[in-house]
């Protein structure tokens, strides 16, 4: 919540002490998990865990976990990093508004060193790598080697597909016309609403990056508008919200229990990504959503511009990009791949944080044909992650794309009615099925054994791919 | 901050986990205050406190009167009254806006029994009465003995100048309109940058009951808005910015240092009501804002209810009225004498929650004529305090009145300047009075010596009698 207030709602100057209060919680959170009566609850636990049923032993499993990571780093560290971090995101706040690489490298270089000596101790707690310890934080169990195959497969797919949907692709009438924020809002809470959001447990606000906070009862999500392009923030919109009816959809018998929270973040970006980019950019929502997009917008839907099929060719567009946040699902696991190479040298240590504006334009000329040496604010200073000290998180963006196809190619098998439901905005029975079969169970199956369970085999980019191919090449 | 969060922003489904949130902050702040360790720090400093400079020695002061304060109630009924008291507040926004006695009647129950119970514990501590205990929480070294004294000096002056006041007074021409809450808001924050409050450092929001709260970089204050009264609203933010400007004022070499705080709430409600009341509510303040007033609801200065005259015949506008909130000078202290007694009584057990309604039928007809046994919502369930738990506050408002006549007499004899000073929106020179003489001094003495060397002499009822035969009977 103080985190969302930050992004959301705090003047400039509180951010001082924020850095500080945020630093305080995270001290006294490590405090109480460090606490060696903590650890003997547990062994004490463990040691008769036959007489757990599966709920509890998924929790203990949880909360040993917690414990582990925090008994591997000292409090001092993570007092440090916290600050260190804080203070980095509200310098990049101001000078990615400003192009002002040099304004950030410095705090950028102390979250740095910070994050490495944070890994190593984590590592060394966890028998893991620095960066496969960063990475299991963020998706348990997932190591570096095995996401280094999956990207693999992707580099040897995407640039090749991606040149054939180019070459394809028509280019749709552009939209124009200013829309104010005030108007974007409406629809996007319209469509929020429409989806299943809960507005007595979340909201809609805006900052400066897209993100989802809060817990189940009090999930709040944010966007941020363009007055000439409002179907950039009905996207993020979108995404958002697959994550917050993750977050909603919890098991409320298990509030405030570890068992009781979202696994990782490539399940909970799997969610998000199967709304915007499985759902979402999918020609029957798009049949749904037009008519809604237009009435909220006061438009004509005799325009060509915003009927139903240009509207479509839009969010279905493909092209080389600069930025991250906003990429069609083609080009996107390139500019993460990117991102996971280069924060594997620098935690790694062969890369230099000075270093990062020349390494981020070679990748992306070599990923994309762009160069990014006269624009770092859309180039390496464009994500928060890295400056608030999120090292590890990138790669869970596409394993979740991964996994938001898997899914959503369980829930048609299971649902052979879904396109026309979905065309209808009837996305009661696709919410039923995402809370029985992954919101609410919480943590009581690992990610791999949920996806088995749920879609009768491990992670497999067969479905992402058979999906691109279906929807950028088929028809 | 999480409390302005649940009364601005929080969505209802957040309430159950925001009220654990709490109270667990309020149990681990109470955990550090009363480890052993903080009590032998404190005597190994006593014991050495010819060392330390005057602000060290005020800073120790204060931090032994929290360690005090925390020591002497159980960190069990701490958490138990936080929980109930946000339970109960929460209930209470419902109830009242159902004008549903009986569904707040149990949850008032519930805070009243933990706070007889928490007085009676810390005034055993403190070697206080319980009620005296509670007073002693919200303004140092304050005895209801004292309280009762000054109240029943008023209670000799104000119903006769009451009848005086109104037998004189002609009723002003009525404003009419309708007055949207972003025109509104958009009044409120041009006069707070005019009196000096800095938007850097904090924010004007919404919500049911105006507040301030926050701290020096971060002051957020609140009102609420109806649509048909403009000068409600505004007459609310000028009280919220005057408790603000003395928390931005606040001096900044000891921030988050105890005697870095500000003193109790009759010397913040003095700073209030000096903005709103002494400056705000005077001919001088109306002839600078009048003008703006009318700028910003686009009004004609040549209708006679918008008049610089009428504006101020509204703001001084007395009557006899259900509504501590909004209530005018005069007979704001006879709703506040009211509450003084009523609260002794349930803390002293001597009036049960269940007979409030009556008692404050009672009351109110005897001091004010009105009687509320039909319209309870504006009756004893208008205020918030005892619904989130605050007992022995509401005297330090009345305090405050008489402390902001002391101070703003104390300014203007400092000041010959100042009347045209305020006509010309002049606010720099007694801002800059306020912040040396009291905002910049933070703890450094107690109430009583700071009004002593301020103006000369201890808290004295004449200003504020002289003040209103000024306002209200003269010319």
């Amino acid at each position: 919540m103080l985190h969302w207030d930050e992004a959301t709602m705090m003047p400039s100057g509180g951010g001082e002490a924020r850095a500080e209060s945020l630093a305080l919680i995270a001290a006294i959170v490590h405090q109480r998990l460090t606490h060696p009566e903590v650890g003997a609850f547990l062994d004490q636990a463990e040691d008769s865990s036959e007489q757990l049923g599966p709920w509890q032993r998924a929790n203990l499993r949880a909360m040993r976990r917690s414990q582990r990571q925090a008994v591997a780093v000292p409090e001092s560290l993570v007092r440090a990093s916290r600050i260190a971090n804080t203070r980095c995101e509200q310098a990049w706040r101001i000078a990615r508004g400003n192009d002002d690489w040099r304004a950030i490298r410095g705090p950028l270089e102390e979250v740095v060193h910070l994050t490495i000596e944070g890994a190593t101790a984590l590592g060394e707690g966890l028998s893991l790598a620095p960066y496969d310890a960063l990475l299991d934080g963020y998706e348990a169990d997932t190591r570096s080697a095995q996401v280094t195959e999956v990207f693999d497969g992707l580099k040897a797919f995407l640039p090749g597909f991606l040149e054939r949907v180019l070459e394809r692709q028509e280019t749709p009438e552009p939209i124009r016309g200013q829309f104010a924020a005030e108007q974007q809002h409406a629809l996007g809470e319209a469509m929020m609403r429409a989806l299943g959001f809960d507005f007595d447990r979340g909201r809609l606000d805006v900052s400066d990056h897209p993100f989802c906070e809060g817990m189940a009862d009090d999930t709040r999500i944010t966007t941020r508008y363009d007055e000439q392009n409002p179907l950039g923030s009905l996207l993020a919109v979108l995404h958002e919200t697959g994550h917050a009816l993750y977050e909603q959809g919890l098991p409320s018998d298990w509030r405030h229990q570890p068992v009781g929270l979202a696994l990782g973040m490539a399940i909970h970006e799997s969610q998000s990504l199967l709304v915007e980019m499985q759902l979402g950019r999918g020609r029957a929502f798009m049949t749904f959503a037009a008519p809604i997009i237009r009435e909220q917008l006061s438009l004509n839907g005799d325009d060509g511009a915003w009927s139903t099929e240009n509207l479509h060719a839009h969010v279905i567009r493909v092209r080389r990009d600069y930025l991250r946040v906003g990429a069609d699902e083609v080009t996107y696991p390139l500019h993460i791949i990117l991102r996971f190479e280069l924060e594997q040298a620098l935690i790694g240590g062969d890369l230099a944080v000075e270093d990062i504006p020349e390494a981020w334009d070679e990748a992306m000329t070599r990923y994309l044909g762009l160069s990014t040496r006269d624009n770092m604010k859309d180039g390496c200073m464009q994500d928060v992650h890295w400056f608030a000290g999120l090292f590890g998180y990138f790669p869970t963006y596409s394993l979740g794309a991964l996994t938001a196809a898997q899914l959503f190619a369980a829930a048609s098998r299971a649902n052979p009615d879904l396109d026309r439901q979905i065309e209808a905005g009837e996305f009661g029975p696709l919410l039923e099925w995402l809370r029985r079969e992954v919101h609410g169970r919480g943590q009581l199956l690992t990610a791999q054994d949920m996806l088995v369970e749920v879609t009768g085999e491990r992670l497999d980019t067969r479905f992402f791919k058979d999906h691109l191919e279906r929807r950028y090449l088929a028809g």
